[in-house]
């Protein structure tokens, strides 16, 4: 997708497409009769939780019409592209603004969560975004003959999402909880929340969305595929029409996506991802716990239920400047010795040549994609440690 | 609508309903591969947030085609009225976990409120209820002719319904709050978040999702009438499609509602009202503060400046058994000195005769709508004091 100049441009052409965004929507609810100062707040949650992510969800629909419209777009359609990538956006907002106030977060993106700046409204705030979208949709696709598979592509990918957060909350307690147990955690289940929380919206939804603002034609039955829970059915026969292709391809790489994340979390260093990573001390439900967990002994098994998901004790962090509290480093240890890292790089292969192997297979005349569309997802995703 | 028994034994019938929804939301999930655990949080969290409120809402969509189509509804007909009816009561589930939770209320409906009992994964559940109708409506309307207007009409009033939580929680702060300030209520503001907050989700909708559901053709210019955002404009001229007609008998009907509930909670004794009135010491923006900020001279106002959205001091109600608090006795002597009971007798009245007059207005034939839907509604609002 070609030089970090061109790169930026496109970004900034995106983001222009921002303003019309929010111009639509605070200028419909000014028409509604809303009093300034509510026109005010919805101006202001929109700047707080929409444009300043990385973007790469909604530029990914833009990037995708392009690709498969092999040209370039009419201004029309570049509105109408990036209107449908600003929805992506703000169905990802909607699910921070909620995740963080249910997460009890601290900062998003360098700032404080929004619910930390609204209080509790921040609820109703986060449900706005995502109604924002719907119209945005009307507004821009009433006529589409595809008006009513969008509205349900994103409406249904909202509820597995909502699945997916809801599989999460029940499978990884806070260490204070009761709960807490780490026999609940499991690869399987780890997948499945991988798939519903992340996968479907993250990867899937925003090149259907692009496949039907294209008019390459739906059927009823395949537009969810098969729906056998997880990313890695490989006795499913392959798939002939485009939207179970897309998903075929696709849900393996929102899948690696995220395991690459939790493996970085653990074993990249601040420089490399920007954070400290913290979820063995939060006690996530991470895929290199998940690994630990298949192939510790019981010795092993001890360390991780006893040290998973404990912070240092207050004072130790400024005590030993820079250094891992003892928790951390006992189960950092065990990564190492269970071979984690091998383990994750054997991963990587494997899901990078089953991708590609699907994608060689694409039948590009019948169905209408064209492989570029996947080639170019996968040169971002698995390029960010090569 | 009958007599006593008759009654319960509609409510019983659309009670049963309640299982096949369940059943289908539950199975869908199971289908999705959700675990066990999952599958019992969901069909939880729908026991306690759904059956248990007054199903007047719900119950009057199966009310209103019945209305429309004049005869005794076939079982698949009742079926699908009864989804619909289940819808509207997903709707108010939805809104209500999550006004409980950014109103921090302890109890609704005699049990402790469900972010209570949930924790902050109520959020989750709140947005799931809401995608649970989408679900129902594409199970049961797919391919009803009016499948694009049902999911719209919901959608659509969702976002105004937000709209609402929103005008009001901007404009009622609590009183701890630096942004309390009576000179923010008035009655316009009023009747704009009574509009958006109760009388499009509470009354429009069961009755236009009746209207869809009987073949009463919509057109796209008209399903949300004028735009006023007020519910008594009245130099508008009569509307003549059945969905504008509509919108203009039951806005008004709803906004009366609110006002009624509003001058119970400070002028009904408890044994009237089923509970005690705290809308005066929770300093909530009600129809009775505004009449009283219109009509008060400046004396008049620094009481309620001093004295409204003011609890009594700890421990006051024990040793005070049965008494009301200082502020509040001094607000409720205001509101008689104002003559308030005599203002809102003569709201009643002339909202009543607009209404009623209105309905007799309505051309049956050339819209295929009924009086008597209206006339329902009326019988059931407007007795409640009566």
């Amino acid at each position: 997708m070609g030089s970090v100049d061109e790169k930026k441009l496109r970004r900034a052409k995106f983001e222009e497409a921002y303003h019309v965004v929010k111009k639509d929507l605070v200028d419909h609810v000014a028409s509604l009769g809303m009093p300034e100062d509510v026109q005010a707040w919805y101006s202001k949650s929109l700047d707080y939780n929409l444009p300043g992510g990385k973007l790469n969800r909604g530029l990914s629909v833009v990037d995708t019409v392009e690709i498969l419209k092999g040209q370039i777009l009419s201004e029309d359609e570049y509105l109408r592209a990036a209107i449908l990538g600003w929805c992506v956006e703000l169905f990802q907002a909607f699910f921070l603004v909620h995740d963080d106030q249910m997460d009890g977060s601290v900062t998003r993106r360098g700032q404080p969560c929004w619910y930390h700046v609204a209080g509790n409204v921040a609820i109703n705030d986060g449900t706005i975004l995502e109604s924002a979208m719907f119209y945005l949709i009307k507004k821009y696709f009433r006529r589409d003959p595809h008006y009513v598979e969008i509205v349900e592509l994103v409406r249904e990918t909202v509820y597995r999402t909502e699945m997916g957060q809801l599989i999460d909350t029940i499978t990884s307690c806070p260490r204070d909880s009761p709960r807490f147990d780490l026999s609940k955690f499991n690869l399987n289940k780890y997948k499945l929340i991988v798939l519903y929380k992340t996968a479907y919206y993250s990867f899937y939804m925003p090149v259907a969305l692009a496949m039907l603002m294209c008019g390459i034609p739906p059927s009823q039955e395949t537009i969810w595929g098969f729906n056998s829970g997880t990313t890695s059915s490989t006795h499913l026969p392959p798939p002939t029409d485009a939207y179970s292709i897309a998903l075929r391809i696709l849900l393996p790489m929102g899948e690696y996506f995220q395991v690459q994340d939790d493996f970085l979390d653990a074993f990249g260093t601040p420089e490399q991802i920007g954070k400290v990573g913290t979820d063995i001390v939060d006690g996530k439900c991470s895929w290199v716990v998940c690994a630990a967990l298949e192939r510790c002994d019981a010795e092993q098994r001890k360390v991780l239920d006893e040290h998973y998901g404990v912070h240092a004790p207050e004072g130790y962090k400024a005590a030993h400047l820079g250094d891992l509290g003892p928790s951390e480093k006992r189960v950092k240890g065990l990564y190492v010795e269970l071979g984690l890292g091998e383990v994750y790089a054997r991963y990587e292969e494997e899901s990078y040549g089953r991708v590609t192997g699907m994608i060689e297979w694409v039948d590009e005349e019948g169905t209408g994609l064209r492989k570029e569309v996947f080639v170019s997802f996968l040169e971002k995703i698995y390029k960010r440690t090569k």
